[in-house]
Order: structure tokens, then C-alpha cells, then sequence
């Protein structure tokens, strides 16, 4: 099932996508797609709906991030192999994590590079939906936690990321770097999540067209991983990665500037495509 | 004004502290104390109610967290230059920031140390409340935006947060490592909070003796400069980083173990006691 919430920012109504590519909606059967949606109880019910006897949306418009209230938002460093040999970075012997402060945003939403950057750069990266609390999970159980997946945009700015001191933290929180979307797609309708082909471009060049299957830790090492350090809850979300053809692993590095538009998508999963603004006070929640 | 939430986890009720330290109930006035009870306006309608005509609640027992709904935990690394020099590490040119992944508990809550852990460690922390949205914030407005204080308990993993690779996040967000409370001391009540001594004994020896004044970056300066990298909202919550003597800085270090009684306490914030628990899922939410 592909779950997704379309309609204005703070007025998202839940919906889900159709056997032909349509919008259905759901507003009749809940209220708002949450973290409470996704425990395997609630999406057993949602499931059990017959989508084509859903009201089609005509005009969905925008679409939101495909569930409302995202919990952690913690993101994985250097996990593709070919990517960690891009950047000169060792392959690391465990994962390495750091945390996105932004509010997540819908897979469209514009992309507003903070005050005065000049190295905002861009990562696609399969997103991992928790669905039920995780807590010393072991790795063969660790998939069962896992609602479903969606494509995320670890958007960064490498400056901050790198040259500020102390953690990644500050390159990767600010606002709109975190655009979530279009759908969530459940779990069962992804039937290998190591063998997703995932690609980026910027106006229209592709950058990165790489696979799930060269994350050095696959989704489950890394929701038993990370439930040995803290509680995963329903709706935390882990990015797992980016594969190479980042903006820093360019020669020499090339970044974001304004009026750059960008496509990133996974098979199956759905597309993403985001306008790069200078830093402008309205473009932000 | 010294807001509080009292009660079992998850039915705390409001309240403040009278003049003379007694619990009043403050449900008549809102239904709970959350992230939209902290801006100018609502904590000037809290602040003119006539706190000697609410009811008093005689046995308050346990204490929440002081408002509901914590947003970002954010922390500030290495900001005392006391301690800064008891770690051996160098001044921070910049602040170091990393994140918080615990769910915030109760200022008397148990901790549980997770399994098999070594080297858990406590911190002395002055926590800043966020009231108002802060984005790109100047020092001479900072102070504005933040809502009162609180002590917070910046509990860590030694191990986990140094050697596992990776930001330190690992070693921070571990289950019960973030007790904060008993109150949230509005601002007005705060005449300088670069001038609080602040203090941590573990089974009654005492270990932290310090003062906000030896912050190396003050309130003012973090809020103004975390506002450059994201944006505060109502409910976010900055710890400021520990004065000397921590766990870690003792010759040999010396590390919590089953039993240990931990009390801290910061200069017109109120005080917190902790014990030190094995890990046990039952203590857990």
C-alpha cells in the first residue's frame, strides 16, 4: 500500500495511491495518517479497504510527508561502500549516526539554502519507517519494527556539516532539509529492501544512480543496531545512506545554487523533485 | 513563576510552587503545560493568576517533566572551560552541538543504565526552554525567546558515546538519560543566568561544584547561534554543558553502578535525585 497526505501545509488529508497511479482518499477512514497508522494492527485495517471504492482526489496538489507527526529523524553516514571510497572517508567499522533537526517536508516542497551558504549539496537516501517500538530488536526480528520505506532527501550543507566543529548535527538540521515523500510505502509491498535501484539528478544530469544492495549495513543491521542505543517509537525514521555522486564528491566539488532543480527517486518507492531558493523568509514555515 | 507537572507518568497534572514551596494545581487555569503554554503571551496569563487562590495538593508525589511536549534536545559540548581542561580536550572555538535522543523524563525518575553498560556518567546541566520560534536570532534578542530554565541531567555512555564510532549522539540518548525538572523557572524569575552555581554528589559525595559563569559560550550566544543552523520552536530545549567533575574526569574514572544516589541541583532551579538502576524493561516505558 502507498500511503501518502496531500493538500496545503497543516491541512494534509490522508490518501493513498491506486493500482493506476490515482489518489484515493481516505479521510473517510481516519482522520490523519500518524505514528499511530502504522503499528501492524492499524495498517492490517487499512489494508483491508477496497481502494477503488475510495472517492478519486481530481487535483491532490501538493503532497505532504506521508505521515504527520515524523519522531527522530536519525540519519546514517557513510553507508554505501562506493560512497565512503568517494569521499577519501574509511569504511567505517560500525554505523555512524548523527540526527536532522529539521521539520520534515513534503517530497516538492522547495529546498531554501540557509543565509549565505555556498555548500549546500544533496543525497538521496532510502527512508525507514518505524511502525512499532524497537528496543534491543534482534536482527532477526529487526524487519518486523519496519512499517515501510520512502525516499528522503538528505539535504546538507557541507560547510556546517564539516567545518564548524563538533558533529554533523549542524549541517543537516536546517530548515527544509529534510524532504520527505511521496509515499510511504508499507513493507509488504517492498519485497527487497537491499535491491533498490536509487537515482539523483540536478537539472536534469544524473549525479547519483546507485543501489540499496551496496549499504555497507543493510535496514535491519541498522534498526537492531540503533535499538541498542535508544528506543526506536512508531513514526521515528531512519535515512539510511547515500550512494556515490554527491555534490562534495565532485571534481572539483560542485553545490546547490538558486533556481537548480532536483529529481531523486527509488524503485518503487516513488519520485522527488525540489526548486533551490536563496534564503528567503517566506519560503519557510 | 515555577511551573511543574505532578503525577504517574503519562496523567501528570499542572501546577506551580507557592511562595512558601507548596504544590498548587493549576488544571482549573489549562489543561496541561506544554509548548504553547511558553510564549510571552500565555505565561503573562499564567503569571496574573493569584497563586495563593489556587489549590494546594498535598502530597504531589512523583514530578514530571515541567511541560509536556520537549521538542529538540540539543546540547552543548565542552562549554565550561573548567571542564573543558579536566577532559583534556581544547576550548571549542565554535560550540560543539549534538542531540538528545531520549525521551525526557521525571527530575526524580529512575535511571537505568543499558545493558551491560560500563561507563555511565552524569552531568550538572542548565537547561534554556525555548518560548518563542528563534531563527537567525541576534545576540541582543536572544535572551527574548527563551521561556525560563530548568537543571537537566545530561546522563551519558562513555563508551557508547567516544568509542563506538561516529558523533556522540550514541552515548546521550540512551533510555532514561534525560531527567529534566522538578521546575521551569520563567526568565523573570532568572535575574542572571551567567551567575547560577550549580552542583551533582553521588551517594553523598560531592563531585560538581561549578557556575554558569565559566560557560565558554553564555545562554545569549547559544541561542543566537543555534538559530543560524535551525530553527528553535516553542518546547525545544538547550542544554548548556557540565561543569567539572564528572565521572570521566576522576583519576581513576569512576563510572554509576546499581544503587548509586545521585543528586544535583542548580541555584534557584530546584533539585533532582536519581537512583541508578541495571537495566530492567520494566523500569522502562
Amino acid at each position: 500500500m502507498k500511503l501518502l497526505r496531500y493538500g496545503p501545509v497543516g491541512q494534509e488529508k490522508p490518501g493513498c495511491l491506486d493500482a493506476d497511479g490515482a489518489v484515493r482518499d481516505l479521510s473517510g477512514q481516519l482522520p490523519d495518517i500518524t505514528a499511530a497508522s502504522l503499528s501492524a494492527e492499524a495498517l492490517a485495517g487499512l489494508k483491508a479497504i477496497d481502494v477503488s471504492s475510495l472517492p478519486v482526489v481530481q487535483n491532490p496538489g501538493r503532497l505532504g510527508t506521508p505521515y504527520a507527526d515524523v519522531g527522530k529523524f536519525i540519519c546514517v553516514g557513510l553507508n554505501f561502500s562506493d560512497h565512503a571510497a568517494e569521499t577519501g572517508a574509511a569504511v567505517p567499522e560500525e554505523p555512524i549516526l548523527f540526527t536532522k533537526w529539521s521539520e520534515p517536508t513534503g517530497p516538492n516542497d522547495p529546498i531554501v539554502m540557509p543565509r549565505g551558504s555556498v555548500k549546500t549539496d544533496w543525497e538521496v537516501e532510502l527512508g525507514v519507517v518505524i511502525g512499532t517500538k524497537a528496543r534491543y530488536v534482534s536482527l532477526e526480528d529487526a524487519l518486523k519494527h519496519v512499517a515501510g520505506y520512502c525516499v528522503v532527501n538528505d539535504v546538507s550543507e557541507r560547510e556546517y556539516q564539516i567545518e564548524r566543529g563538533g558533529t554533523w548535527d549542524k549541517g543537516k538540521g536546517c530548515d527544509t532539509f529534510g524532504p520527505v515523500g511521496p509515499w510511504l510505502v508499507t513493507s509488504d509491498d517492498v519485497s527487497d529492501p537491499q535491491s533498490l535501484g536509487m537515482w539523483l539528478e540536478v537539472n536534469g544530469k544524473r549525479f547519483q544512480d546507485g543501489n540499496t544492495r551496496t549499504m555497507i549495513f543493510d535496514v535491519a543491521y541498522l534498526v537492531h543496531y540503533i535499538s541498542q542505543f535508544t528506543t526506536l517509537m512508531p513514526g521515528d525514521l531512519i535515512s539510511t545512506g547515500t550512494p556515490p555522486g554527491v555534490g562534495l564528491g565532485q571534481k572539483p566539488p560542485l553545490f546547490l545554487k538558486a533556481g537548480d532543480v532536483i529529481r531523486l527517486g527509488i524503485e518503487g518507492l516513488g519520485e522527488q523533485e525540489q526548486t533551490v531558493h536563496e534564503w528567503r523568509e517566506d519560503l519557510l514555515r
